[in-house]
């Protein structure tokens, strides 16, 4: 075994790191998250400084990494800008360059060399949430035409970016899995109309409501083949996880750094708060739980790039870091006492954003379902 | 032993009940919530209903109570609005009736009266946060005056309230608890400024900076006596802690409720979700813990009521209760999923609010240094 | 609302109290847990001092006493023996006094009036356990008389109980529930082979496989009516709950009282242990853990006792007390140290035994499934 | 990074993996536990098989292995026995291999060769247990020799160990830790008197009272140098953290395969019992719970391999391991239900085995101590 970064991924790293310290102050995301803005000048910057493409192919343009590279970027990315999941998209690219037209990939390559949106993924709907089967958005033809119909809900990033993944379902097909439909939907079509949510946290990336009221398509704006969506979905599912892993690791170690300092610093009671052994005891909790969270993601990056299946890991890894994430974050604005209550402090920010990571991407309760299942199946084998 | 309530408390919790659910919908305290507005018309309507006056004495025109009725009240008040600790200004108006001069209670009174907002209490400080003694403000005579200078912090209710219970320290008395003064501070005063800070939650009160720049006020402004404004304090700290438990409480069975009835008629594969064990479990410890919080409470308020000492029980309620509530809306918000994450659902707000109830009258960790030290001491005697 | 005891209550704890602290030291409950004995000296010096019979009707010469008390007084001797669930006999009589012959009661009453053994309860089977309905003994007529066939497992106190109320199945009534008998059946029979099991904890009470091969019984030997066994069992099945939740309070009190006299008195690096924050926290805990149990259970007993349905809470109650009591004991434990560890120390008998607490009676997961489905039933009605 | 294992490392473990399933069923150790019986006939197997002494030097007859080979060596053997720290005595042997004279190591490594009892370490006393600097023991010099005085307490092994590392203090030292003297101490020497404890787990090996009146030893009995003893101690201390991680996941480990297949096989309510929620959430996160143990302690001894300090990550990994390690035990125990609290059922063994370790090689508590002292001190550097 052997639990050394390579030298390329040290200088990658540190690399990152420069670029933020230098350009990008907690002030510049502190007023992003107030305003609900993207933080499109930092995801330029990413760009121009080489990094925007991390994990895309070299024939597009990017920086083809291995997954544990990949993970360790947006984890550094996360711990650098107290915000996580900002380089997610890279998932959905992937999908394109994958399965998409030669046309849907250039469009799609733009954009993103750029560092712009690009893309949203339209999967959820109101009654179809970690329940993908009960998906009632459809595709219909007409006159030589494709027409769209539905509503998505809960979709990231969806009121600025020109396009959708939209999902769609064959509800005939008695097997829902196999009756779904992956569409390039311009967002800007006539009959999409798109309502953000007001959440309380994760502001730097609206979550919308997608209406979608007859959206005409032609037949070529179908990505990969026809009732074969979920399985086009499926091959990325899993680095989802781990990329939503990274981003609650990078924030819940930024917290713990927050709140260690401050513990050495404060004094109460005349003696710095990091001598109470209340106070010492969650710090070595907190560290415990992000060594923990590490730990699993690293392994699973690198069993996928080992060819080992990560169903079952991925699903354990997602369980622990988002429900972890959320602990030492917690336990970061609990030492920072009222300044960690305020947005002064990016702990509070990364409070609020944390908590989506328990619930997008498959509930904490649904990574249970995946995993338990395989994990029984695997004694009948 | 009898664990009902009297046919009084049950009609005084109805009328309250009658009131909020005809004339204060949810709407409003969303709206207040997302304004950062005090629901003035709230408070005025409970006045005018003769609910503003409970646990204040007869000659000053209130509804005298026991402890346990005003804390069922405070609990019903924060069911009902989803909103916590609206009623703790209570406990600062028995601080003026206690100890103030005619001239005081009467100010008091006849802001209270009206639901006007009327006094904030001024304790903590930058570098005196759970640590009182640490406190530094201080009170000078000069020329037959008396003036004020430091820095107060997290003053809730400060930017609106016309009067601060203001505390101050004689720096050169060696024991500080036996150095604390209490003033009636008008915060129109020339050396008065006040910023609110900008928090994640709590947000119908605002919790603000005072800066206290030779503020000049008379002799007469003193509440109770010279130094002995800490143990003035000390009266209600107790009941204080109560209030809060009586807060988390409220809240914590509004969001239980919005949790099981959105169980109850969510359906995700094909079941309502209640029907999944996972949910269920949740559900259940919920419960409990709503149990446990209430029989705390009501019992420590019934001990105080008849003159048996709440020192360690109100601090071992405060230090269940704050966590427990957290807890509890945590898990409504885990079961409604995305729903729960927007500003559309009180259960988001609720989470946002309650989790400064670990931070403010007394962290979490301060309650264990209170309840401990008395419990071991109390056995060597 | 009054949290007080009353004066009988009071006595009645302290006369209890005074006749173990009196005769009963623990070196006496720990030499029966080591011989794996049953305290049969103290549950006749019970008798002998009057506290025998309690909750057991006047006309029967027991001392009828409302479930709360009888629950204070279980607590009591869990507390003064470190030992739980001793007095749980008195549930199985009360099903022979509301159902049994006259003849039955007799024989009962003359054992249960010395102290000595006189019934166990035979429920459970291998493949039977939480899932009642899937008992699978027989009642079969034969001659006119009645044979009893199966195996019943874990069948506390069996193996020097001179009968045992016997449940049986009539396999071709469709509803489980409805073809369920109860046989008061001579343990000394031929046919009956009883082994007791290897426990690792409460060693004081035997629980034993018990084969039943034809065993001969007459028709006289049913208790109450045929097919009615599961509701006549029903009927105690709630208050057998509390009856184990209050012998895991008592214990963890006892738990409770030794940790902190330890901590109060153990000195590393220079100070008593109880000084270290380490070990306050964890005593604040374990005291807010006692008072919740005893809320929890106190009300639970009043509300069976005033007419409400505790169906709910009393799952609610099994569930808490079952896991605090342990959690509480397993504290104590790690306060003492190595001492704790050790059979001379009481603590480490009540890790043993309450630790069964969890599993017998219902496992925690079953009590969520009953209160689960009760509390999302009610909201539809 | 890589986290394979080597082939080397894979042979190994399946050869000790042989060796057990071949001849040393359950029974076998459940009857060493039972009757509190040194597993002589294994460790002597072991030793035949050429596993006896791993990880110590070619010179000396041994294996030499690198610290994770040797961890993943001290897992297997906890999983295949589900006995926890079997092989420690590994650590003491490198203390005299060490530090020790000629004469010291030969008769050490002449009984270790054999797979025989050799040394036990006498550190522990009764007032001083976490607290090293407390140690009372003294070594005077009288006529030529010296004479140890004292009395230890909880000594692994001592009753049937031929000699003991004995730890002295000069007490006039006015710095405890460089007063410390270590001994090669015959425990068949007059003034010698051992009292095995009677615990009530980990019986398969006593812990013992050593009492020492006066017993003489010659100066060539020091191992190391004077007053050095608690620096040569201090070599193996982190590592002997790591070996009481490896028994604590392996048994977990054991347990966990024990639940998962009674839970795929046990049949209630019509369905296997894994099928129900809540027991596939436990299962999951006992799985969890395992990765986690394992990545933190492989990464800790390879980071020891690697030069790199374990100061902190040791006591992390300690406090993690020895807690999880329970609380995965204890899971399984629920799900085998009433099976799972009987001697018959190994998970019941190890439930009463792990919790020592929560308590010896420093408690949990003392853990924090250790890693949070030395991450503020990693701050001011």
């Amino acid at each position: 075994m052997d639990f050394r970064k390579t030298d390329e991924q040290e200088m990658l790293l540190q690399s990152v790191a420069e670029l933020v310290t230098r350009d990008f102050p907690d002030s510049y995301f502190k007023n992003c998250d107030a305003q609900h803005k993207y933080p499109i000048e930092f995801m330029r910057a990413l760009c121009e400084a080489g990094f925007g493409l991390m994990g895309i192919p070299e024939e597009y343009g990017g920086t083809p990494v291995d997954n544990l590279t990949l993970i360790m970027f947006c984890e550094e990315i996360a711990r650098l800008t107290g915000t996580s999941y900002l380089t997610s998209y890279l998932i959905y690219v992937d999908d394109v360059l994958s399965f998409g037209t030669e046309e849907q990939k250039r469009i799609t390559m733009d954009l993103v060399a750029k560092g712009d949106p690009s893309l949203c993924l339209g999967i959820s709907e109101p009654q179809a949430g970690s329940d993908n089967n009960a998906m009632t958005s459809t595709a219909t033809r007409r006159n030589g035409k494709v027409y769209i119909n539905g509503q998505k809900t809960f979709i990231t990033n969806a009121s600025f970016s020109p396009y959708m993944l939209c999902m769609t379902r064959d509800l005939d097909n008695p097997k829902p899995a196999k009756g779904v439909s992956m569409w390039f939907l311009p967002l800007n079509k006539k009959g999409v109309k798109i309502e953000p949510l007001d959440k309380i946290g994760w502001n730097m990336r609206p979550s919308c409501e997608v209406y979608l009221d007859d959206v005409e398509l032609e037949e070529s704006d179908l990505v990969g083949k026809e009732n074969e969506g979920f399985f086009q979905l499926m091959k990325n599912f899993e680095i989802e996880r781990l990329v939503m892993c990274a981003g609650s690791l990078g924030c819940a170690q930024a917290a713990f750094n927050d709140a260690i300092n401050y513990a050495n610093q404060r004094v109460q009671f005349g003696q710095k708060i990091g001598s109470f052994q209340m106070i010492q005891q969650k710090l070595v909790d907190m560290q415990i739980k992000l060594h923990n969270m590490r730990n699993l993601l690293y392994r699973c990056a690198w069993e996928k790039d080992n060819g080992i299946s990560i169903q079952i890991t991925s699903a354990l890894a997602k369980r622990y870091c988002a429900q972890a994430g959320c602990e030492v974050v917690d336990d970061a604005m609990q030492i920072l006492g009222s300044v960690g209550y305020t947005n002064d402090h990016r702990v509070s920010r990364m409070w609020r954003d944390l908590r989506v990571g328990r619930i997008g991407g498959g509930t904490d309760e649904i990574m249970v379902y995946i995993a338990a299942r395989s994990m029984l199946k695997a004694l009948n084998n």
